[in-house]
This record gives structure tokens, C-alpha cells and sequence, in this order.
């Protein structure tokens, strides 16, 4: 199966998912990644393991659906089937996730639908819940709303700062995407209403 | 330390703290069960323990704040240290709170902030998350909105009811609430901010 990473940063979820690629914990290939941020640590990732690596500036459209229009071509010209959201910090337009339907994923710090949006493990903190977690989604419209594919709760300490939490949930999202990614491959999820049901080929 | 209780319904909270207290795992005694449903088996588990049982009739009242200060009476008369609602389904009045204020707690079927208010359990299974829990917390003005005590989480699963995650979460509550009751008993806890701390005495 071929897949497309779009992402902003560092790309720890990008390389979880190209190191279970290479543990054959992946039927699937990254076909391309790109990002917003020119400077991306997940492009030079890209580029080390000899894939596409594809920088786009979004202060050269003037409307999101235009930059998204790029990006969606890139994606079918290299006939993608799943697009994976790894820490890219831009919301996606309605036509292109229409056009993408049920094939785009996204992975978040938190056990949505509590704290969504940005800083989720700040969020979280502040808040003082005492479990936390993370959760790998559906991309729809709305701000990680999308049905829910996986889900994993991780505790919260009285001592945690931001970055311990989130270190923690991390080491979880490492193992918790590349699972959904290869639940999508083998289609063993189907939705039922916004519940995703596992199903056994 | 004195104990009272509100309920609306079974119970079930009520007799997993009487069993607690039994065990001496809670170093109280619970004074009083108050409740706006006359024919609530929590009364009756209350005087099968030798416990008052006290229906308020909240037709009787026209402002919330009449029926929750008679309550707020009959805890100052028995000098209530901890007013433990369970199961007890009315917003309580901002000054009952006041009056107690750190001095209340409740439980809740679902991971708050996530799927408050009525109904918590229904809501998460139809929301389609894959975690779900329980949750005490410290009440405020808001509804669920107070600082969180204790949370643990529950897996939910693609054959779950609505009954049978309610069981599991059920299964949780009657080990927490005693616990996140005794905390208090000890003095062990501690606010900063909205978060709630653990210390040792």
C-alpha cells in the first residue's frame, strides 16, 4: 500500500512508522512526505531513507484550498492510499479531505474528545485530569473529530511537567500508529455511524 | 470524620462505601443518606445499616436554593465533615456549594472533562471512543467541572452496550470513590490551583 506523511516537525511519529516499515510491522511503503515547514527535521528523515521528500510554502497560495490543491495532486499523481497526519499543525480544507474520505489518519496527545487543538498535553495538565493518553483518528472536517481508530490511556503524575507527559505519551504513539496504519492496510476497520469497528478478513 | 451522603437512585456508590467503612478502609461513619426520590433503594440501603434515611420532597421548594439550603440545615445539625454525592442527579446551588466548598465530591461514569453531565456513558459509546473510565472529583458550580481526585481508565469494546460498559465502569467506581474518600479522611490532598496533589501526612 502506499502512503503519504505530512507533517510540520520533528517527525518522531514519521520515523515509528518508517522503523515498522522496516520491521515488516507495515505492508506499506511511504511514498512521499511533505511539509509546510521548510526546515522540517521530517523532510531531512525522508530524504535519509531515500524517499520523496517535499517542502511546499503556503505563503505562496492565497487560500488554504489552493495549497491543499497542490497537495492533493502530488498525492494522486503518486496514487496514494492512505495519508498520514504526523504532527502537521495546519488544518486540512474541506475539498481535500472530501477527496481523501476515510483515508486520512492523525494521531493526537490526548484522549479525545477531551483536549483537542493545539497543546493537548498542556491542556490536560492545566486541567488535572490523572490519565491522559493518545488517540490515532479519522481526519473529518472539524478540528480532531474524526471517528476514533485507536485509543490508549497513559496516567498522569502529581510531579509531571508538560514535557514528561508528554514524553510518555509519545513512547505510546510510536506503537499506536503503526498498529492503526496496519489495521488500515489489512481493511480490517469499518465504520459503523462515527464508531470504528475492528472487523477480520 | 462525618460522612453524608446524596442519592438519587440505587445506590450502588452508597453500599460500596458502607462495605468500605465495614472493612475499615474508610475511617468514617456515614451520619446521614438524603434523597429527592422518596422511593430510592439508597434510603432503604441506609436503613438496613441503621443509618437516618431522609426523602426531601423538591416540589415542596420553588427555588433550588430553598430545597438545598433544608439540606444544607440538616448537615450542619449532624456536623457533616464530607458530603458525598453519588448517583445524586441535581446541580446543587452556588451557595450549598460555597458552604461546602472543597468539602464535596462525586463521581461520574466517564474520563471528565470528557462527557459530562447525563447520561456519560452513553455518550462516550456513541461518541466511539476506545478508553472510557470514572472520575472523583471535588465539586464546583459547574456541572462536572471540579478539580479531579482520581480517574482510571477502561478499555470500551466493539461489542459493548451501553449496560455492559457501565457494568465495568461500575466496577471501577466502587474502588475508587472509597479510596479518593479516605484520601480525604487522611488529609492527604492537597489543591494547587485546579490540580488536585497527593500528600503525605
Amino acid at each position: 500500500m502506499r502512503l503519504a506523511v505530512l507533517a510540520s516537525g520533528y517527525g518522531s511519529n514519521l520515523q515509528a512508522i518508517l522503523d515498522a516499515i522496516e520491521r515488516k510491522e507495515i505492508d506499506g511503503r511511504v511514498e512521499i512526505v511533505i511539509s509546510d515547514v521548510e526546515d522540517a527535521y521530517a523532510l531531512e528523515r525522508a530524504r535519509k531513507h531515500g524517499i520523496e521528500g517535499v517542502y511546499i510554502n503556503p505563503r505562496e497560495y492565497e487560500k488554504r484550498e489552493d495549497f491543499d490543491g497542490v497537495i492533493a495532486g502530488l498525492l494522486q499523481e503518486r496514487q496514494i492510499d492512505l495519508v498520514i497526519l504526523a504532527g502537521y499543525m495546519r488544518l486540512l480544507s474541506p475539498p481535500f479531505v472530501k477527496q481523501f474520505e476515510g483515508r486520512i489518519m492523525n494521531i493526537h496527545p490526548s484522549l479525545l474528545p477531551a483536549f483537542p487543538g493545539l497543546n493537548g498535553v498542556k491542556k490536560a495538565l492545566s486541567y488535572g485530569v490523572k490519565v491522559s493518553g493518545c488517540t490515532v483518528h479519522f481526519v473529518d472536517e472539524g478540528l480532531d473529530t474524526g471517528p476514533i481508530i485507536l485509543q490508549e490511556a497513559v496516567p498522569v503524575f502529581d510531579d509531571d511537567t508538560e514535557e514528561s507527559l508528554h514524553e510518555r505519551i509519545h513512547q505510546v504513539e510510536h506503537r499506536l500508529y503503526p498498529k492503526a496504519i496496519q489495521l488500515f492496510i489489512e481493511q480490517k476497520l469499518r465504520l459503523e455511524g462515527r464508531r470504528c469497528m475492528r472487523v477480520e478478513k
